[in-house]
């Protein structure tokens, strides 16, 4: 199993048997053996690049929220990363389907879409930056954690092989490690030594499960529009 | 038809045919003519308890975005009804079913609860105050229009007439007439005298018709509840 | 010493000698005997006024931030009060010297009061609801610690007896005890028992020594309006 | 006079005379001449290391209030800009000096500096992005314009040559085109062609011409720390 700091592997764990469905849930086992639909491949393409839009204006809230000039750092690189990589990757691929960047962006956001980015915003806008990366963790390195599983089960040769590629890759692997390392220091900053002994231990577990839970949701909305 | 000030008539239109599908719903025929299970009634004012929360939050949050301290009283006074009266009805009719306050509180929310109230608070939080109240008010003033109408087809004897008199009370048919001026006073100071002109109206208007859409799913909610 | 909570005391000792700087400021002691020139009084008014709508702001802010109806409603009721009731405070008086409410809105504001609204908002933005009450704690129960001070020493009969009564009154007292209990149960909760064991402790301290330090400036900015 | 954009010409304007305060301060004349005391110019980058930290997470918000992946990549451009390469050169020139990066991070904030930070995020916060860019733009467009006008006049070989090579260079001016097309398409987007016709352009003239105060606050205070 991908290790990617100690507190993502205790709220991973807490997340259970959510963070299982949401890690080995159907439209993933689809992308690793290459049986999923080309249209819910697509359908979620095209969602997943507003998600994209509004998941990095939930990492440039983190930059708004961070205390050490590390942690603006971190944020502000993975607002970049964001930006300029990933949204690029989805744009490629669409448009070797014959769909524009334009059209991307004029995608009607389907309600599981919506309402798992506007969460994570809120649980920033909310709470402190701990209560922001406990909801942006689920989606960073869970995608980690699929993209490495898959690589090892199926390689990247099948029709969604650049997929796996791209989360499977190392910079992909050293964004998560990163990440993990970020909330590491976030937590021993905020809540000290012992973080499962705080009084908040149980609301951000219960934070990093209701984004898995969302995660589930996304993956569902992108059979539905197979 | 209700007359709660110029903008929501326009705003209203726009949202067509979603304005009637979700002022129309099942869900509301039910309660009018007390074929609403009551199992769907009580899944909804539970997930309604929770919805009420996040829809007080932001209403502060308009409280933080006004310019003037006009639009500050109105935003204040709106919490203060969402948290003092209208709380208390679902929680004196949940009581009345046996189901206390802290049961209520510990609600986990749907995701079609979760993704309207995270859309509006983020609609405040992207935008400046049109961009929330565009998002507030087909709740507050959809409520009056279902309210008024069931009680001029139905009146309130029913089995939901407590919940029919609340939405077509006076209290909060004038709560309705407010927050139509509160806008119409808002678009004025900031769009000028013919705010559809501008070209922010039909960002606006977006923003109305996706939180109608969000209504739409909400009382779907209801009836999957039952 | 007025007893407004334990979480209270532990930060006023830790913000001497900045927390006597501010009680016991020239502008405090005038106010008392009488001897503060009617101008700064007013030049301090004006400001207040323009003060008070961006710390109801940052109340309402507080609304959104909370995690129980509890807190919810501890803050909601603030905001009203400070709409409601101290403002009105400052536009009678004002009124009283031929100053309009219009005039007191479009009050230019000095820097000194500028800072200490969006220092506050902005601990609000950047933390939890504990980093916004230690920043708005300095100002609530500050100005209850002096109003109770001076109506012992002095009464209330002085050129400045409203304002001294006002503060002293058994209103603002019960307010400032129901705000130094919402902050030891919002500390409890986030913190837990021992909260000065938490490394976030000093941080917190900060901030109320932060705003208390923006309190002596106000003061200050009052005198040179003299 | 330098060319940043219409909008940008327009605020300058209407910002007079404090423009030219902010712009031709004592301060920048004894940068340009070589005049400025060395104790007062690190006493200025101390207080402007924490600036720009500040100014970094209201370039981030500004991400977060974006409309268009255009406006997002050009404000998360800029908080790398401001987070890898000024930070840097502030890091840089006080490490020569003997002052390690830890202590200028413990900077205590004097109160100008405070002001003027957290004002422009609430400009951000209780508005849209308009009202966060016509905070943010005098700092960054007027140092671009301060750093061509003193190369102009008086190169870059004098004691502050660095400082003044580094705004008059192309990158910094690059980066103030930049910003002054960011600003005039954010304009067109939501005032339409003829902004200063809007309801909101005098309310967007003080927003530039009170960030505009600051900046000479913010002088004054450099000098102070003679």
């Amino acid at each position: 199993m991908s290790d990617y700091g100690k507190t993502y592997g205790l709220w991973r764990d807490a997340a259970e048997p959510d963070w299982t469905a949401y890690t080995r849930h159907a439209f993933v086992q689809g992308l690793g053996d290459g049986t999923l639909p080309r249209s819910a491949f697509l359908h979620y393409l095209r969602q997943d690049y507003v998600f994209l839009i509004h998941f990095s204006r939930a990492w440039a809230l983190a930059v708004t929220k961070s205390e050490t000039v590390e942690e603006m750092r971190h944020a502000a690189a993975t607002v970049q990363a964001l930006i300029c990589d990933e949204l690029a990757l989805h744009v490629g691929v669409c448009a070797a389907e014959g769909i524009a960047e334009a059209e991307l962006f004029a995608t009607q956001e389907e309600t599981a879409n919506l309402a798992y980015t506007r969460y994570v915003l809120d649980a920033g806008h909310s709470g402190d930056l701990l209560d922001l990366l406990a909801a942006l963790a689920p989606c960073v390195i869970g995608y980690g954690e699929i993209g490495a599983r898959l690589a090892a089960e199926h390689g990247s040769d099948g029709p969604y092989g650049e997929w796996i590629a791209t989360y499977a890759g190392e910079g992909f692997q050293q964004a998560c490690r990163d990440v993990g390392a970020l909330i590491d220091g976030a937590m021993a900053r905020r809540l000290g030594d012992d973080p499962h002994a705080s009084p908040r231990w149980q609301a951000l577990c219960d934070r990093f499960r209701t984004a898995t839970r969302l995660e589930i949701g996304f993956w569902d909305m992108g059979m539905a529009g197979a």
